[in-house]
């Protein structure tokens, strides 16, 4: 039987397709853009594409695979496969059977979870998570997601926990890009980061954030922008990088004041960029708001890097395969 | 064998007692002050006197109780019953054999759980958490305390999980007494709310609330002075209540944005005392902070009362009694 697995990690700019083996060691993988117009079926073709390359690049073909795990954004049914609200990608606010036309191109099954959820089982089963039995999963990127596992199983609430990003750290404080106001990631997200930059660059105050922006070809403040204009000491990336994780250290420590868990592994597309130095700085900021300050939890960098999102689904084809399978000469591979 | 069972809820200013029947309807109850010199055995002295009269009430003796459950503040070893670092107790830093001690007083066997805990408890099995699987008790008195139940099981974490009242709402904001800043309880808790009352009326903001408190021979403002005072329409009264249910609303959101809960149940003094409009008003405080705001979580006040915590502790006592059992003659009875 087929233990080979693919996972993708699908974004609101990227789309992360790995194939890993029983192990979960990656044999291959690909990289795509994440189309910004159309619709799903235009996503779905370049999901199947990025998964079908990174077939290609492990030695062997779609339908080979166990199954396909994908962590998607916006509202996921993990029974039917089907996905709506995901805002961040183009035209898919209603549902759309995301499992089920993924699978009809790959000719395999394919599952979906939540794209910060499935992360954090992957940090929790392969990676910094391993020693605990209850994290919380930080992912600071273009927004703050979470994830949480709790007694070694994943809580989810009513399908919406670990909202951390919306956790409140100054009532009445800066605009969320979700429209609410004193939220975590106002103050952290790239997305808002970035725009509360350009704000501060029309009111006079100087950054090479967006030169180097435009010497690199770039749209947006990608992570590795800001660490740039970090080495370089400009002044106001330094100012909005500190406010972040002020930020970030009193929402986080307000989760932990909550949940009790042993250890927070902080990924993202910022997380993993900057690394254990930050993450450091972050336990440092969560340390004056910790009611159990004298056993704060662990904080640690996700170890499963870029791929960790694609490698966290790919968990999701682990499972007995379902009795519906399309492709029956898959069981006996 | 007896079903009748003991529970006391151990406050930093009164002990409530009661008696229960295997149906947790009270039978008798007693409440007596909590010393406020002396040390733990004096502390027991007092809970053993107030059960003993609670027996009484109910027309029986301690000995022939199932068995007696505490609810405690400080941090409670659920194993031993032993208790340590109960702060608002007389010299009670060091840990005590709490269980022990009132067990042999009483001639029963004690158990003692956490004191927000055993509430939530109370109110998930008996109270108005009856519909749902997944709570958050908020106690909005002295202090602001909280319990999660997940799944039907009280979360605990380490030992440490649902410390709300210590929430961040507002970075670098007011002085906790817990000697953090922005703390939700800093706002919202009766102890910072007389703090801050003191200081704005030293700084010439009338106020009835002192003389209210004199009049009724009290040295601090209790939640009915607070309910007296909002009633006569006292500005500096309204303003601060205002203010402490914009940090409820803020800090019980943060809660809910990590953990899903279907519903959050409201008690504590000043929760029970001023009653379902302001838990509705808390409410409303919430949603503009909630990220699933077409899905809030239903808001409701709690239902046992005053006597919940001494019934939700009476709950501890139900389970088969320990084979240590010092009293052998329970069980035939």
């Amino acid at each position: 039987m087929a233990t080979t697995r693919g996972g993708i990690d699908l974004g609101g700019t990227k789309i992360e397709a790995v194939v890993v083996d029983g192990r979960s060691k990656v044999l291959g993988s690909a990289r795509r853009p994440t189309p910004t117009e159309g619709g799903p079926p235009d996503v779905v073709a370049q999901m199947a594409a990025a998964m079908v390359e990174a077939c290609t690049s492990a030695g062997l073909e779609s339908s080979e695979l166990r199954g396909v795990g994908v962590g998607s954004p916006g509202l996921v049914d993990p029974q039917t496969g089907a996905v709506s609200s995901a805002l961040n990608l183009p035209n898919w606010d209603q549902e759309y059977p995301l499992a089920e036309d993924l699978g009809k191109a790959l000719s395999s099954v394919v599952r979906v979870g939540n794209d910060v959820q499935v992360a954090t089982d992957g940090e929790f089963s392969l990676g910094a998570g391993r020693p605990y039995k209850s994290i919380l999963g930080v992912f600071w990127g273009t927004g703050v997601g979470g994830g949480i596992i709790l007694d070694g199983k994943p809580w989810i609430g009513r399908g919406g926990a670990a909202e951390i990003g919306h956790v409140v750290v100054k009532v009445g404080g800066a605009r969320c890009p979700c429209g609410r106001r004193g939220c975590m990631e106002a103050y952290a997200g790239r997305a808002a980061m970035e725009a509360y930059a350009r704000k501060q660059m029309k009111r006079g105050k100087k950054t090479d954030l967006f030169e180097l922006m435009e010497e690199r070809g770039r749209t947006r403040l990608t992570s590795g922008i800001w660490w740039r204009a970090l080495e370089r000491g400009d002044r106001l990336a330094t100012n909005i990088i500190d406010r972040a994780i002020v930020a970030l250290g009193a929402g986080v420590a307000s989760a932990v004041n909550v949940l009790d868990v042993e250890a927070v592994i902080v990924g993202g597309g910022i997380g993993v960029r900057f690394g254990q130095p930050y993450v450091d700085r972050i336990a440092q900021a969560m340390q004056p708001h910790l009611f159990n300050d004298t056993r704060p939890p662990d904080v640690r960098v996700a170890e499963l890097g870029d791929l960790g999102g694609a490698i966290g689904a790919a968990l999701l084809a682990r499972g007995p395969r379902p009795r519906t399978s399309r492709s029956p000469r898959l069981a006996a591979v």
